[in-house]
This record gives C-alpha cells, sequence and structure tokens, in this order.
C-alpha cells in the first residue's frame, strides 16, 4: 500500500557502541534506509540523481523516541508510515521492531523531509513530483497511533 | 557555567554524504560529544565504566531541527544547555552554528538521557550520582528560547 | 563450503560521501559484515558474548585494494575465502563487486583477526574454540589467486 | 615541514563498539582526518570543489596494522608522513599514538590517493596541481622506519 513500507535489517557489529547496544544515531540510518526502499518499492530508485536538476530530500525534522536497546545480531523491523504529504514536504513516522524472538517495539521515530533541487551549489524547495506524490497517500490515523 | 557547554569542530569528509552536506544523522554524534565534553569539563570523564556498576546514559528522546547544511570543513559550534534536571533524567538542548565566516545557526538539538547502571547485561534506571547532580544547574529560561 | 561465504548487501545513503561514492571506510565494514555471518552459517551467532570469559575477534591487520566506486543502490557481493587458520588467529581475503546490472569487482580486501578472551579490562590472545575451529577450511589456492 | 603532519584527536564515544574499543574502520577516518588537515596546512583546504573540474582524492589502496586498542576519551595522535609522491598519486604512512598518561604507539597505517577530476559523473585519473605537488616532499627514510 503507497502508504507505508517495511524492511528488516541484522544490527550490525560495527552499529554498536561500548554500552553494548546500537548507538542512538543510528537509528537514523535505519529510517532513511526504509525511506528510500519505500521510494524504490514506487518504482524511483533513482529519482535523486538522474533527474536536472539534482533532486534532493534533506531532512527538516528528526527525532527518535527509544524504549528498548537493540543489540548485535538483533533482527530490527522499521515501518514506515507516511503521516503527513504537503506540496513540497513529507512527513513520516517510523515504529522500529526487534523480531528476533518475541517481537518488541524498541523506538518510535519521526521524519520531515523536504523535495530540493540541487542548484549551483543550493538547494531549493521545490515540489514533489507528480508521479511520486501521486502515489503516495497519508496513512489512516488509526495506524498513525 | 554549570548549565552551558560549548565545543567546536571542524567538519570531517567522512561526516558528508552524496548532496555533498554533513548526513543528518551526525548530528546527533555531535550533540553527543558536546555533552560528554560537558562531563569532563565537570571532572566526570570516567564516571562510566569506572564505578561499580558501570554506569551509562541511554538516550530515550532525540530530535534535531535543521535550517542550514553544513558542509566540509566548515566549523561548527555546539551549544549544549540544560533543559531539565530529573533525579534520574537530563535534558539538553543544542544550538548548533557555523561559525567559519558569518555566524549562522544551523541546527537545534533536544536530548533527554537516563542515569542506568548495566548489570547483568540488563540496564536499570538509577539516581543521576550526587557528586554530579550537584554541580549540574538548569539554564535561565531566556537562553533556552 | 566451510571456507567461503557471501553476503549481499546493497549501499545505503548514509555511506556515501560527498564525492558521490562510498566512502572507503565502510568497505571495511562490509568485509565485518560477511565475516560474522560466516560465523552465523557456522552455528556460533553468539560466541561473543555468552561465553565465559566473553570473546572477541580484535583485527590485526586490515587492507583494502580500491579498483571501482560503489554508489547509492548499488548492490554490493561480499565474498569472504578463509585464506589463513592459525590456532589464535584467521586472516580472511574479500572480494568485493557491483552486481547490479554487469557483475565487477570493485575492491579486494584483507583482514587478520585473533581471537581474545576479555578479562578484567584486558584482551588476552586464545585457541580459537574447537567447535569453530574445526569447521573451518582453508580455501584452495586457486580461488585465492 | 612539507613531509608530515601531526593531529590530536579524542575518542567519541560513537566510534567505540561493544567490544569497548575504537571501531578498526574508524582508524581509517583518522587517517584521512590527518590527510586533509596536512593539505589545508599548506593552504589547499578548498582544493576539492573549488576548481573546475573538481578534484578528488580516492583512496586505490588502504591498510592498517594495529598493536593496541583505543578507548572512549583517549587522546590519539596521528603522524602522517608522506612516503612516496607520484605524478597522479600519493602514499601516506601514519604512525597512530595514545598520547594521553604514558605514550604509547597503537597503530600504523598507509594510504594510497589518486589525484582525479569528476566530470560527468566520472573520475579520471589527472596530475597533482603543480602547486600542491610543489610543497610536498618525501619524508626521510629514517622517519618511514
Amino acid at each position: 500500500m503507497p502508504y507505508e513500507h517495511k524492511i528488516e535489517r541484522r544490527v550490525e557489529f560495527s552499529e554498536t557502541d561500548m554500552a553494548g547496544i546500537v548507538h542512538y544515531s543510528n537509528f537514523f540510518k535505519y529510517m532513511e534506509t526504509a525511506e528510500h526502499a519505500f521510494y524504490r518499492a514506487l518504482g524511483h530508485s533513482v529519482v535523486m540523481t538522474q533527474v536536472n536538476p539534482p533532486m534532493g530530500w534533506p531532512r527538516v525534522h528528526a527525532e527518535c523516541d527509544y524504549m528498548k536497546p537493540l543489540r548485535f545480531e538483533d533482527m530490527a523491523e522499521v515501518h514506515l508510515l507516511v503521516k503527513e504529504k504537503k506540496n513540497r514536504a513529507l512527513t513520516y513516522v517510523f515504529r522500529i521492531y526487534r523480531v528476533n524472538g518475541e517481537r518488541v517495539e524498541v523506538a518510535r521515530g519521526l521524519l520531515t523531509v523536504v523535495c530540493v533541487a540541487h542548484e549551483n551549489g543550493t538547494m531549493r524547495a521545490v515540489m514533489i513530483p507528480k508521479e511520486l506524490s501521486n502515489q503516495i497517500e497519508v496513512a489512516p490515523l488509526e495506524l498513525l497511533g
């Protein structure tokens, strides 16, 4: 469905820190990986570099609530849901679960990204391309919880 | 003063991404670096590993608003301010500036950390040690803006 | 076969740098991911933390030759081969390929790891556990090329 | 002197892994940071992006021998020495020391980088710019040890 996407990934050793858990900054990488997989699932894998001017999705807001740690070799599921769709911006929420053994929610994230064109070394907010925008729906409220 | 701390660091090449700017997840590393420098400035550089049981500061909430990009070799100033002090938790706000050339605010962050003891592979929230807690004040409202 | 292992992974945005290619340090993460997948394939996924004293595999030597760049969303195959097996150390070679579109070798790596026990904050080289050592063979010379 | 450069940096929490030591891939970031500081010291901080076509220094070979671990908050000194200068390539060796407390060598690295021009999405090896090349000397053999 065009309002959600799920990926799984196994926690890698280099993502842990000396506390023995995934470093908190890496949750933001996991969210982004789910976001890009979502674009790919919609057929827009190359949206960023192969249009002219090249487009990008800089983040304007990111947040995460951490409930439980993830550890080395845990399987993490990242569930992306579209929370808001504007002309130039998208807001996603993310539910992150540990799915080896019992399924446990470990974190909730939120990301607001803006569609920009890269020109002459600067970035300018632009309309989200229609082909992409038309495919994206806002998730039902009960899922966004 | 015991309610703020400032660090400077130069953006490294490995912190940039293919959009030519600092990857958004690295702002969370910059915040943490300022937080740890704050503890060191208070004389608690080794608080984490050399007490028994070992203590740590897992994050329960992190967020960042991105206003402008940081680029390779930019000098970034990270200004930490204590926003809230509880028995077992601290909340920091961060103002991040680009300080080469004109001083420009590029991002604002917020971090809530909980004091825990690591025992038998689990973490348990504990009181912030008195020696540390006594030194930390909440910043004046007008600075927290 | 117990002398090789292959993994595939898609290049993530956060692994690129401002030159638009995977940062060279990340190839060392890819190699390690293949190494850990190799141990898992042999049934030793938890070897590190759940024995007493806890074991680890610090690296004593690492190297990589870079032939071609990897870019965002490329599929990379990492092919691990056991080059040398000693009592306390293993040496792996890695062939890294881009496998989307035409299959192209992009890098060759080498890693020597030592089996250690973590005790009282120090590391001591120890014999590789028999159950693991018995399963690992050195790859045929013609494969190591 | 134009054949060496030294930087110091404090190990950050996010650079450690669950073994409690700096992840081995980060030593390659430390080397690169010293390399870029070397260019800056020679007055070429912006060599990469502000010439036309933009230049870069992709790595063709990287290696590191690890003798001792680095831990959180250790001060590391990275000592770069020019080992070889060719028309289109430079080879550096690196001595990495822990310099808090007693000065201890913890790692030795080597990096071969090629000067390239980025044009139309590809990279082409080019002569190192004269202004830069003229300033760089090969270190005396006794220092390269």
